[in-house]
């Protein structure tokens, strides 16, 4: 394999020093005869490649997954070359290309650890890099503000990039239990051949944090729950546990399967029956948020499938801030047993804190009786803890780039299509004057989500 | 209610000392308004009242489950007659009525503790008191030996017991998780809805055993395992686990439902398909057992059932003595997943010695891999000790034959459809001259049993 030329922008951020590096530093260090990389690090601020090693040198000590050593660390700093450059200046480029020019560099992978307002420029730039346009570029979360604002960005990163080089990172695609759905539907008999309307009433996606909007007052209060969350990462899982069967379990199989469902989620008419928006108190008294922001800090939403498989099964959607707990799970309502009194069978796919598989099913009552009482199985895996925000879990990010490995990451067409129904949505309830109920931090957040359910006869499983 | 006059054959049988007089004792000192009972003790010896009640209360004092007194034993003992008579004798029946005349007793429930080879003569005698043919009766298995004995048995019975009368106990029937299997199968969606040859590739039902025929030898040895065990217990367990939805859950309702899996069982024509006999090493060795004997002591079946609901799915049943393990299991193998390599996802219904369900199913391996991994869910009732054989059974079973709840006792048409199956297979593998494999004790069996599931590409789960 050829050597990377890794281009970090925002070389001198959180996420390089916290992450990357370690990252790169495990890899590098490793004596995977695969790996062969080179690091630019891109930074604002005046260091000679020493300076710039002797800060990175504690970070490394403190996140590295592998031991540090003095020899380990030397051998690795061989692969680092800090860069000053600002890169909100177009023509600091120039000067990049002639840097790459002049050190022969080639085989470009850039990766913009910068905020997000910064990737049209940074985009903008590369144009002035030869070869960069054959290079790889990686991304994270939000990709754009809304519809508009993603296809701006999408459209200056074609301009330069081809769409398969374009590695927009999403998270939760690689956390463990979203990534065994696809194992658990279509590896089980007992689950597929019931995986459709006829046998399940509801299917409920749950993403409750329990933190507050933290400092990302300015971020958050332009982006809402709906924007933050549901756009990317739940509309991720929905799509994943809704869909078809993807013939084969490539990444590209599954993004088509996934697409479709994106495609077959009904436009919401009558939004009071589709959405309820809340916003947790206090919210104002935060930093950077507007005295009188009506931006949603909990979402509940449902959506249907208009597809055969789907047809009056509806998925419910929430998620919110400052609720009382911080889970991330998806419950498989079936639809009840003609034996009256006999509670609902449940499936629930337990995707953190802790990962693993509930079921719930009823049995006779121990004795000499005929009631029904619940049996509840869980089946937590104990043996694996889930790092996705570690430099492991970059590690496998940086790997499957090379490799051109899609799993881990989401593609424009979902992307487009899920800002298109959010935008929709956020347009509706503008116009409609959609209600945004207050509730109180540590609770389950505004009763109206409940209704929202009510009206088809169902309940949240909590 | 009006008091109950139960007259125990065998009265000084250790059936009667360990469990009918501790189950009397604690219904008569629970103040139960409900339960007003005399005993009339059977016996041949001589003993007056009170010497029989010293010997019974070292046994009360032993196994009887509400705690012993004094008072409560005097108490207990008022209600208590010891009759002595030589039940074999049928002159001696006319003395019976005459006491019972005298006594103004009437209420009749008569309790064959007794070998079976007694039930017959008993029956005859009980034709010449009075009354009795109003009265009901239970016995224990094995109700007869073979379909024409359990005819003739019933016969007399039925001469002068009516037929809602006889109360024949299969303890199976009272085990906790097969009086389970019919809330599992339709109280849940999960299950019910797969619950047929579409999806289920086999169910097997296993009971080994791990001791060997004991003091028995001279029942067992003119038995062996399909009688003993296949023809009662096993072939109980198979209807109910394969019967339609009996509509209600009455044990009239439930056993019809039974009775049409009965008659469904296709008829076995090619015997070596469907049958693998075995004897443990050193059976001939056994007390009372024929030194040349071709009893089985293992017996491994292969059963369809001709209806819609299980067409092209065999139900495996195999028990036998001295085998490696006691256990009463009930497998339900689901069909494989279209996806290579994914293992059958298995539902267990645990029986004995631990009561539960096991579901065992595919996941994706943890960590960077698309790998499968099986799940292996377990539910044990922890809070409920299974105790059929103890005093405490043997009050529900008598409480049951007062309310005439017939769900723990088996019904002459279930007998005799077992009986007509059970017999034909004799003849067949009799004149087929079908061998009988040795195997080691303490083994699972003999390994020819394996090769009967083979054929169709099945495997025992074990």
């Amino acid at each position: 394999m050829a050597q990377s030329v890794f281009t970090i922008f925002g070389g001198t951020g959180d996420l390089t020093f916290r992450k990357l590096l370690p990252a790169f530093y495990n890899m590098c260090i490793a004596n995977d005869p695969q790996f062969k990389c080179q690091l630019i690090i891109i930074g604002r601020r005046s260091y000679s490649n020493e300076q710039y090693c002797a800060i990175a040198k504690n970070w490394v000590k403190k996140f590295a997954r592998l031991p540090y050593t003095e020899e380990n660390f030397t051998k690795f700093t061989q692969k680092i070359s800090y860069y000053q450059m600002d890169f909100t200046d177009l023509n600091a480029y120039t000067a990049l290309n002639d840097y790459y020019s002049t050190n022969n560099l080639a085989e470009h992978i850039f990766y913009f650890a910068v905020a997000p307002r910064f990737f049209n420029i940074i985009a903008e730039g590369l144009t002035k890099v030869c070869l960069a346009c054959k290079g790889k570029v990686i991304l994270e979360k939000p990709f754009g503000e809304n519809l508009d604002s993603a296809k701006l960005l999408n459209k200056n990163l074609e301009k330069f990039f081809s769409p398969e080089n374009i590695f927009r990172i999403d998270h939760y695609l690689g956390k463990e239990m979203v990534r065994n759905i696809q194992t658990l539907r279509f590896s089980n008999p007992i689950f597929s051949n019931l995986w459709n309307s006829r046998y399940i009433e509801s299917v409920q996606i749950s993403a409750p944090e329990d933190m507050g909007i933290e400092s990302r007052g300015g971020y958050y209060d332009a982006s809402g729950a709906l924007r933050d969350m549901v756009q990317n990462h739940l509309f991720q899982i929905l799509s994943i546990v809704a869909m078809e069967w993807p013939e084969q379990f490539s990444s590209t199989a599954m993004h088509d399967a996934q697409i479709r469902i994106l495609r077959a989620m009904r436009p919401v008419k009558n939004i009071r029956e589709a959405l309820v928006l809340g916003q947790y108190k206090g919210y104002h008294q935060e930093n950077l948020v507007k005295p009188n922001s009506t931006t949603e800090t909990y979402a509940a939403l449902r959506v249907f499938i208009d597809n055969e498989r789907w047809w009056g099964t509806p998925f419910y959607i929430r998620t919110g801030k400052k609720l009382n707990r911080r889970e991330i799970k998806i419950a498989i309502v079936f639809r009840p047993s003609f034996l009256e009194k006999a509670p609902q069978n449940i499936l629930i796919i337990k995707v953190q804190p802790s990962e693993g598989v509930y079921l719930q099913f009823n049995m006779k009552k121990p004795g000499d009786t005929e009631e029904i009482t619940q049996a509840k199985m869980d089946f937590c895996q104990t043996s694996y803890v889930n790092r996705l925000n570690t430099p492991e879990a970059y590690e496998r990010l940086i790997k499957a780039c090379i490799d051109d490995n899609k799993s881990w990451f989401s593609q424009w067409d979902q992307i487009e299509l899920s800002w298109n129904f959010i935008d929709k949505l956020h347009e509706l309830y503008k116009w409609e004057n959609l209600p945004v109920f207050k509730y109180d931090a540590n609770s389950t957040g505004p009763e109206q989500a409940d209704e929202l359910l009510q009206q088809s006869g169902h309940n949240w499983i909590d």
